[in-house]
């Protein structure tokens, strides 16, 4: 696929501003476990993922992490351009999960016609405000959920992600992305394999029973 | 103070749109404790405070609430708003902290110069991206900062709001404000007084040492 049509603002830009992304577009690919932003790093741009998948997570002062959302093929990361809007006072980090090409509009670039172009800084808007959102949910479970349902609701999420009930991922792994311990997760785990939902092996969690895990997550 | 020297985008607007806005611009007062916006309420639109106090906060299915910012003099409220932008997916609720006085713009006319007036559109992200900023440093506090923490900062922040160390708040009060249970609170307090860094009396927290909470917060 072309950029043209992974880009739904593009039909509604000028063809003057078209011409100016048209130049200014650069195409990249990263492995997976590389890191494309952060905090301390340039203002990349805005990113466009032609196909892969990006995480996006917070870092305590003492490496604690926590996943805020993904990105998939077709989406759009805006933070990795947040030097564009001055009041996005927060630092986030974003690694690939799996091997990903992407197109990057530099921050400048997109700047310029967001300013002068009121489709462009409508659709940032709609951008940004899908992301709120999510951050939003992430923050209701954890303040109102307890850690039962918010493992539930990972592990189907990565089920439904990777295509399969067979998880490549470790405890610690499951930890990081909920900004837990790995002994929480251990205790959950193990439980959830006493009660036939899962199985356990090195580096695996098997998912045996879906419909259990999903009355865990809406109890 | 008139309207048009409280609203920073007045002054980027065309002349048909300022008159748009004259027409249709409500002016409006509440008494303390009044809600002025809830999930399930209309979409009251953009919302310019004149003076007085407004607490944005989020409410869990039984109830507990946790808030998540406040707005004073000339402060903008977006998210009164949110029918405007299709990708505002949460609900949160509104209400006067202080007799207040605001104006407002309905949401269908604010909505319509955002569609067509860039600067209209790159206001309202800033506003947006404001909001999100602020989510995302009390997002931080939850995960990554203890509950004294959390406290200490709270009773700074209301120490500085209110101009006094004299504080008229119950330790359910607090415990609304964090989402977090009053015995959790009246534990860190009694905790506090101790230490003294503070007085209990009935309905109120006197802060008597502001260096010392400042140390915990910052530890």
């Amino acid at each position: 696929m072309e950029f043209q049509e992974c880009f739904p603002l593009w039909t509604k830009l000028t063809p003057s501003q078209q011409n100016t992304i048209d130049k200014s577009l650069i195409c990249r690919s990263v492995k997976k476990g590389e890191t494309i932003h952060s905090g301390g790093m340039d203002c990349t741009g805005l990113i466009v993922i032609k196909s892969g998948q990006f995480r996006a997570y917070i870092l305590s002062d003492e490496g604690r992490e926590v996943t805020i959302y993904r990105l998939f093929d077709l989406d759009i990361c805006l933070l990795s351009a947040s030097c564009m809007i001055r009041s996005i006072q927060f630092d986030i980090t974003i690694e690939a999960e799996k091997d990903t090409r992407f197109w990057i509009i530099p921050a400048e670039i997109y700047k310029q016609i967001m300013e002068t172009s009121a489709p462009a800084a409508n659709y940032t808007n709609e951008i940004m405000a899908a992301r709120f959102s999510e951050v939003m949910w992430l923050m209701e479970q954890i303040m109102w959920k307890s850690m039962d349902k918010r493992i539930a609701a990972f592990l189907l999420e990565e089920t439904s992600i990777e295509g399969t009930n067979d998880l490549k991922i470790t405890h610690e792994g499951i930890a990081c992305h909920l900004g837990t311990h790995r002994e929480v997760v251990t205790r959950m785990l193990h439980y959830f394999q006493k009660e036939g939902i899962l199985r356990l092996a090195r580096g695996v969690v098997e998912v045996t029973d879906i419909p259990k895990l999903n009355a865990i997550c809406d109890s």
